[in-house]
């Protein structure tokens, strides 16, 4: 059997540890080619590039892997990736990350990362991504590669779902103190915003966004909930954002 | 009773006609406080603005109406209002568009129009995304506005649920060849994208995005066949992703 197809990308950016710790799991398992903002893209949501164009350029990232940094957020890499780069190819799996800082709960909403995975999944490719819940730069990725290669392998192996989306995240512990895998439902939670107020140089104000994630309903069977208790969360997402329960409500408008 | 308040946002930007049909219906039935991008943000998803700072100014749109236009998306105007211009008063509802385009189906995912919708259904504030299937600068929006005035009472009038969210579509037809409303589930479709490949002026390579909507799977139920069969669509919608019926397929993993 031939090796799998990996698509590795991120929305740090092609520079970041993180995609380096993804990369060195995804080339002991298959076929890898990279390609990733040229900058970081926190905070991009499902953004694509419509209103001007994308530039393209080869990387050299790791010896012996075909490498591209795009000037586009991570949705426009996968789109660029499935229809230029590896447009005659069959994209086995594509894995994003691994993020510096989680994407559980709603930061899903917000997250780059998992909106190239969110995107791969649209276009029928299966796609997980990781984040790891430590901001800083010299963040320890050895959990965050235990626990990918023992997901990536079973998804490789054992999965044949059509759009296939999962939402891993790793809790910052050493990996002999992360008690295993639990698979959850996305928590509920909320950033707590405040914006810094100041005056730039030139004497005009603005406004910096900031804030705290704040949950109250950390509840047993949510990723939240598996992060607090030490285990790595899995959540099976999809891009279905119907809330079914409430079409019966809304009956009365179709009279 | 105090007029309800009404918040209006896009992403089309705040100088697009399609806002200032939302607004002319939206001051029938409250009291209304315009923030909206001050340059299109088309294809802006969920993106928020957290490495930079943003501005806000006051502009003159409609008498007597506050308004303002934002340097940020149009996630970001919400987190402005809620947080900042609003942020000793209840937000009753906000109303996002109306959209120059459709929304329906996976266009959710990509749409600024409604990534305001959502950042103010997680903020707990009822919302309503309105799109118009007409990307032209003159479209007609006699129908949209009086679509959304019957949506919008109701909401307001009957409609209790927390983290309320609706994506409405209405078709390109004059008002009195709509059928009516269904409400419907989300249309499975996808972007077959395509890119324009190029030199710029100084010799570079570019790729512009470029792309047709397909979907084969518009069956009864979904908002693409209530689109294609003269029907205003309603979504209920949500920020929950989690793909419930996936979660015992991954169960394997936690042993």
């Amino acid at each position: 059997m031939n090796k799998p197809l990996i698509l590795v990308t991120n929305d740090d950016g092609i520079t970041a540890p993180g995609i380096r710790a993804l990369v060195e799991v995804a080339q002991t398992i298959g076929r890898v080619v990279i390609i990733a903002p040229d900058s970081p893209q926190s905070g991009q949501g499902h953004a694509i590039t419509i209103t001007e164009p994308i530039r393209l350029k080869k990387a050299r990232i790791f010896d012996g892997i075909d490498a591209y940094e795009c000037s586009g957020t991570p949705a426009d890499c996968v789109k660029l990736a499935k229809n230029v780069l590896l447009k005659n190819e069959t994209i086995d799996l594509c894995v994003s990350g691994v993020n510096h800082g989680s994407n559980a709960s709603i930061n899903i909403i917000y997250s780059g990362t998992m909106s190239a995975a969110m995107e791969a999944s649209i276009e029928g490719i299966k796609s997980i991504g990781f984040s790891l819940l430590d901001f800083s730069y010299e963040a320890n990725f050895e959990a965050a590669k235990h626990f990918a290669s023992i997901i990536i392998k079973d998804v490789l192996n054992n999965k044949k779902h059509n759009k296939l989306l999962l939402n891993v995240n790793i809790p910052r512990l050493p990996v002999n103190d992360i008690k295993g895998i639990k698979v959850c439902k996305q928590g509920e939670g909320i950033w707590v915003e405040d914006f810094q107020e100041g005056l730039d140089p030139r004497g005009v104000k603005y406004y910096w966004l900031t804030g705290s994630f704040r949950s109250d309903q950390a509840e047993e069977g949510t990723d939240l909930w598996a992060l607090k208790n030490g285990y790595v969360s899995i959540v099976p997402s999809q891009h279905d954002l119907t809330n079914y329960t409430l079409i019966d409500a809304f009956k009365n408008l179709e009279n």
